[in-house]
C-alpha cells in the first residue's frame, strides 16, 4: 500500500506555485508515494495543468479558504473553518493520510494539527523541531515555534521528544541535550529554565548536560537544544539572517577580484551555504502530535517541499510515535495532560 | 580636571592581567584620562611592577573579594560586600569616579550597580545596550543581560534609553526602533510582546517600525532592537558561536589550496571578522543608571579593556543622563518608578 501524504497546496510564500512543482517532482522520485493537494480545486487544476497535466498518485482535496502568513492562528481556526491547513488536520485525524505537510502559517498548521489530530496521550504540548545545520552535525532545536510560553512540563517533553527523534532520524546513538539559557549554571535563568533544569537532572533517561549558551549550541556540546518555542523561533531566523548577512558581506570582500578568483570564492561560500541550507532539510515534524505533521519554512521553494515529503515518509516509515509512547510510558514524568487545549501560537 | 574611571580589575575570563595590561595601555592612549584600579591590592602592585610599575594618573582601589563568573547575582551581592564590583558601585555613587568597568559577572555587575548606584529617577530598571556590528551599520540591542523577565514598562524604556543612545553615542540622526519578536503583525508574540508594542507604538517620539524577527536585524530594518535579558543575551552568544563556526568553515573550505590564495581567503575573513568583533565597542553601557557604567564581555582582552576605558570616556562627556532625564520628563509613558528592588538577573 502506497503512503498517502497530505500537502498544503495554498501555504507559502511561494503558493502555491512551488509546492505543486515540488509535490510533482516528489512523486517523480519517490515510486511509494501517493499524494494529496489541498486547496482551492480550480487553481490546483490549472497548476497541474501548465505543469503537464495531475499524474496518477496525485489527487486534489478542495479546500474554499486559505490562512494567510499574517493571521493569528486564533482568527484563523476560528474564522476560517474549511482552509486547506483545517482540511488537512482533518484528513489526517480521519486515518486518510499518513502524513500532512504544510509551508504556511506556522501557528495556524500547529494549532490546526493540535485542535484535529490531537496530542499523543502522554504529551502535553506538541513542539516543532528543526535540525540546524551545525559544523559538527546537526543539532536539533525544539520547540521553534509551537508554544510560545511553554512550562516546564512542556520544555521536558520537548527534551524526550527531540532525543527520541535524533536518535530514530537523524542516527545520532545517545543525544546530548542541552537546555537554553543565559549561563551554565543551574541557577541562572528565568524560573521556568530553573525548573525545568530540575526535571530535564531528574530523568536518568535524559543525556542532560545542562544549560547551554548560544555560542555552545556550535561547539558541539549538545545533538538537542531545548527552548520555548518564543526563543527558538527567534534564534530559527535569526540564523538565517546572520548566515545571509555574513555570506553577503564576505563575498563582497572578493568583488575586485579577477574573474577566476572571485569565482573560486564563491564557490567555496556557496559550498558551506549548501550545508546550512533548509531546503536540503526539508521540513520540520511536529514532535508530539497523534500522527506526521511536517512543517515546512514558509520560504520554501519547489526543492524544499520534495524534500519535505521525503522527510515525511521516512519519519513515517520510522514509526516514532509508537518509540515516543514506549518511552514516556516508562518514565514518571511522562505528560501530566494529552487533553490540553491546542497550542496556539501567535507566530508568522 | 581629569576623568576618572574605575576599573574592576578582577572581574573576566582574562582577569586581573589582560585588565590592568588594557588600562595601561587606555593611560598611555589618553591622556585626559585617570583611573582607578579596583582589586586585591597584592595582585595588582605585581601585576603594574612587571608592567614597568604604576604609572601617574593610575591609582589602587583594595577590595578583598572577587564574585566569579558563576555566582548568581543574588548570591554575590549577599556574601560579597567586598567585592571589587560592589566597592567600584559605591566609588560610583559617591561620586569617586565618572564612571565603571567591568568585564566580570554581568548579572553581578548591573545589580551591584543598581544597587549602590540606583537607577535614573525616571526609569524602573537599567538594560545593558549593545551595539551590534551589523552590515549596514551597528544595531543597538538591549537589554542584553540586566533584566530577564522584563515587563512592558521596562521594554519601552529600553527603546527610550537605547534611542537616545544611537543617536548621542553612535551618531544615527533618528533611530528606528524594533520589538524583537516572532512575527511582524502586532498580534504576534507573547503578552509582554503585545503589551509593549502598544506601549512603543503610543510615543510618538519614538521611530517604531514594529516588531522585527531575527533575520530582520540585519536587513536594515531598525536601529534599535528591544528585547528582554533573556532573549537579547542569548542572541548576543548565539551571534559570536554562529560567527565563529561559519568563519572556520568557511576557512575550512581553502585549507588545501596553495599558500597565496589561502592566505587571501583568509586575509579577507580577517578584514570581515575585526569588523565583527565586539574588542572594537569595547564595553556596553548599562543604561538608565544614574552615572555611567559599562559592562564589558567576560571574554575581554587587553584591546577590548582598552576601547572600554574610551567608551566609557565618550560616553560622559555626552551627558547622556542629562539628556534621557529630559527626555522622560517630556513623555507620558515615562518610568513609573526608579525605586524598584534592583534586578537580579541570573546570568553570566
Amino acid at each position: 500500500m502506497p503512503m498517502r501524504i497530505g500537502v498544503d497546496a495554498m501555504g507559502g510564500d511561494h503558493a502555491p506555485g512551488a509546492i505543486i512543482r515540488g509535490s510533482l517532482q516528489a512523486l517523480t522520485d519517490f515510486d511509494h508515494i501517493e499524494l494529496s493537494l489541498v486547496g482551492d480545486e480550480n487553481v490546483i487544476q490549472d497548476h497541474l495543468a501548465s505543469n503537464g497535466g495531475a499524474p496518477k498518485r496525485c489527487h486534489i482535496v478542495h479546500a474554499s479558504e486559505v490562512v494567510d502568513m499574517s493571521e493569528t492562528p486564533t482568527d484563523a481556526l476560528r474564522r476560517k473553518k474549511n482552509s486547506s491547513i483545517m482540511v488537512l488536520a482533518k484528513m489526517a485525524a480521519e486515518g486518510k493520510v499518513d502524513a500532512v505537510i504544510s509551508a504556511g502559517n506556522t501557528g495556524a498548521c500547529a494549532a490546526a494539527a493540535q485542535l484535529r489530530m490531537r496530542s499523543l496521550p502522554c504529551i502535553s504540548r506538541p513542539g516543532i523541531a528543526v535540525a540546524l545545520p551545525s559544523f559538527h552535525g546537526p543539532v536539533t532545536l525544539c520547540d521553534v515555534g509551537a508554544n510560545i510560553q511553554a512550562r516546564p512540563q512542556h520544555l521536558y517533553e520537548y527534551a524526550v521528544l527531540a532525543t527520541e527523534y535524533a536518535k530514530m532520524v537523524l542516527g545520532v546513538e545517545s543525544p546530548r541535550v542541552g537546555l537554553v539559557s543565559i549561563g551554565e549554571e543551574s541557577l541562572k535563568g528565568t524560573d521556568v529554565i530553573k525548573r525545568t533544569h530540575e526535571l530535564l537532572s531528574s530523568d536518568g533517561a535524559i543525556r542532560f548536560v545542562g544549560n547551554v549558551e548560544g555560542r555552545e549550541l556550535f561547539q558541539d556540546k549538545c545533538d538537542v537544544a531545548v527552548s520555548d518555542g518564543f526563543v527558538g523561533n527567534i534564534l530559527l531566523k535569526f540564523i538565517e539572517g546572520l548566515s545571509e548577512g555574513l555570506f553577503k558581506t564576505i563575498s563582497r570582500e572578493f568583488q575586485d577580484d579577477d574573474a577566476t578568483t572571485k569565482k573560486k570564492f564563491d564557490d567555496a561560500l556557496h559550498r558551506v551555504w549548501q550545508r546550512h541550507d533548509f531546503s536540503e532539510y526539508g521540513g520540520a515534524p511536529l514532535l508530539g502530535i497523534n500522527g506526521v505533521c511536517m512543517i515546512c519554512h514558509g520560504r520554501s521553494e519547489e526543492r524544499a517541499i520534495r524534500n519535505a515529503v521525503k522527510a515525511a515518509s521516512t519519519f513515517v516509515e520510522h514509526r516514532f510515535n509508537e518509540a515516543i509512547t514506549n518511552r514516556l510510558a516508562r518514565t514518571a514524568n511522562s505528560g501530566q495532560s494529552g487533553t490540553e487545549a491546542p497550542t496556539v501560537a501567535n507566530i508568522g
